[in-house]
């Protein structure tokens, strides 16, 4: 039986969640994996944590070159988030030759490559489900299951925060502020929660997913990333009636050898199974050449959900004899990445009620080539709202199209102009 | 570079799909994965089938010693179907010390254990992602990523033919009849089609499913089995007033211990993810202690999508140095399965149309403690139908309600009884 020992770094929420689930499944992955796994550290400044797990306070130390000097440790798991000092434990891990476990998307979006030849170095693994939808197994679905293919797209609900968000306002016709104000209450938003409403939080999210699909380091500085605070609950509604749900995409394409990689939020038809996909669930959809589409669903965060997924890289570290390394090719950030992608969109604008509004903007469309698919005019007192749904166009036309009519006079205000996938 | 030599069992519709992307797919599997696959030998009794991949037809042969005794050969991958000589030439091939990948749910479903034991003593690998749900990664996804969990139930929709039939008797209002021919005529069901519409591919698929889920053996002879072909289009649109939508489901549950195992036609609800699984598509929805639900969602068949899984097993297979063996304990038929499955129900009859007839068909139930959730009547000449939806109940006591409530004379006809999830 192979003796595994482990390194946990951090005991809140993900690591609380990873120790528990090692504790009650130890004998049951020894009996079904043939791996005997032992907590043998755990640093973390806050030695009160222990007691919420029954552990003597003395487990919990902050000296990680006891971890590093350790032979019995072959595996450190982490769990501080941010950047430091998780990096450059990580980084002095694997030169000892100790693979590590994951659950920090920003840390291991922005620092991959040095870590991959750090990994190299030391003859280590990287393993980092955790980091991208928590629980839902798409990294080693990506790693092991679509060899076979070239993957084409990805589309997916990757932040739980948003998806809770966006389905209320939905099914429950309310604005933001309000429904934000009650997912804090709840628990399923921070009180600062800008890394999760605008778009952060996906966008590491799909520098990771899409480097994997991609076989190409994507880095987060070619990410378009746009957020949900500006949704208004009338959009909502006006996309409904058009048969559409709005939700926060990670988008990333391959198109003409080119790399497009978007956060921003997105209608959706009624029939994408991603429409379906509600409250906290994360869920992603990729495309590949022979497979076709393939969507994995479930909880996106969570102690338990992503200490699952911990676990699950814990075991399959320990079962490798030779650990993946992705060769990613190096990336030209000009020639590698398209920024100006095509999109529909659906744009929501006020403008004064008169003779000849609805010709001028359409005029203004057209001199940038935009072409317009429909249109929808609900009258108010004096003024109208218009919907445009537009046919898929660059984005240099419609943001070309659109400053210039903003600037028009019969226009009070363009209010939305959200993308269409 | 690692060179693997493969030889292909049959050149059919999967055998064809994946020795495309073999072909297609082997330059970039050496970069990506660091494996060169090399097509050795295809075994097939139809050398025309050459003709179709611009083969030489010398490529072809029906020499299967010649694989066995070829040091080159390291793992074989069979796409004959049905039992003989699929079994024998596998049970062959693992003793010889060569790893096989099949697609073959029949024969893997009826002698997992006998391969197993020869893949024991040969010190080779059994991979079989193909068998079930087509291209779907839910195998490699069971055995990878789910270490961390006890998994209570599986739910399937993992017959492309049966959801294809359905989904269009939904959504066209038509009858199964019609809609069978249609799909036949389509190439979507067999000109036989027994084995997708009575549900036997469904529960071979089942019975690999929910033994890797439950991690004991689950013999076909324990799955109760029921197919579509009495579904009336009048049961689909009843039950989607009711919010409900009709699929015919592979159903795991793991109870106090004991396993439940059943093929069926079931009412899920409009909110469960399976229910937007529309066409061909299959899902397998899981739910682990640990990580919650987790729903795979793709195409279950096809000469590519089947292709994409078997290219996927060969890799895979290639990499490991150490193949797992599934640690399955011995099974007691009586004590280890559960056949007295408790379900709610949709039951739909026809009565005579006079007062009195609610209250003994009522009574009747209550004789059996079958306890009604609620009853709706719709008014014919002289005769009505109701429909009631019972709450959850034990299998043995609705059969005995139900054979007793045919029996009076009130009653014209039960015609459905349909199990709700």
């Amino acid at each position: 039986m192979k003796k595994v020992g482990v390194a946990l770094l951090g005991l809140g929420t993900v690591g609380g969640g990873t120790y528990q689930i090692l504790t009650s499944m130890k004998e049951k992955i020894k009996q079904t994996e043939g791996v005997d796994i032992d907590v043998l550290y755990i640093i973390d400044r806050n030695k009160d944590r222990a007691k919420k797990f029954g552990l003597d306070p003395k487990m919990i130390s902050e000296d990680f070159d006891a971890v590093l000097k350790d032979d019995r440790v072959s595996i450190i798991a982490e769990f501080f988030g941010g950047i430091e000092p998780a990096r450059t434990y990580l980084l002095k891990a694997l030169k000892a030759g100790k693979s590590i476990v994951t659950a920090n998307k920003e840390m291991f979006s922005k620092h991959w490559h040095e870590l991959e030849l750090a990994a190299v170095e030391g003859n280590a693994g990287l393993y980092f489900e955790a980091t991208s939808a928590g629980g839902v197994p798409i990294i080693r679905a990506l790693t092991e299951s679509m060899q076979g293919n070239e993957i084409l797209s990805i589309q997916g609900i990757v932040n739980g925060t948003t998806n809770y968000i966006l389905t209320k306002m939905a099914d429950e016709g309310r604005d933001y502020l309000s429904v934000l104000k009650e997912a804090q209450d709840l628990g399923y938003a921070e009180a600062d929660p800008t890394a999760d409403v605008d778009g952060y939080d996906s966008m590491y999210k799909l520098s990771i997913l899409s480097s994997l699909c991609f076989k190409k380091r994507v880095p987060i500085d070619v990410i378009y990333r746009e957020g949900i605070s500006s949704i208004e609950k009338i959009d909502i509604e006006y996309g409904s009636r058009f048969g559409y749900t709005l939700k926060l995409l990670a988008i990333g394409k391959m198109n003409n050898g080119k790399i497009e990689a978007r956060v921003h939020p997105s209608f959706i038809s009624n029939d994408n199974p991603l429409a379906s996909v509600k409250g906290s669930f994360n869920a992603v959809l990729i495309n590949g050449t022979n497979v076709g589409d393939v969507m994995l669903y479930g909880r996106g965060a969570g102690d338990l959900p992503t200490g699952s997924a911990i676990v699950s890289d814990i075991v399959f570290c320990a079962q490798q004899t030779k650990h993946k390394v992705m060769r990613f090719g190096r990336v030209n950030v000009e020639e590698d990445f398209e920024d100006d992608f095509e999109c529909e969109y659906y744009v929501r604008m006020n403008v004064v009620d008169k003779p000849g509004v609805l010709a001028k903007i359409a005029a203004t469309f057209g001199k940038y080539e935009v072409s317009i698919n429909s249109v929808e005019q609900i009258a108010a007192k004096g003024a109208a709202d218009i919907v445009f749904m537009i046919h898929k166009t660059q984005e240099s036309a419609i943001s070309k199209a659109i400053k210039e009519i903003k600037s028009l006079d019969i226009v009070n205000k363009v209010n939305s102009l959200i993308r269409v996938l």
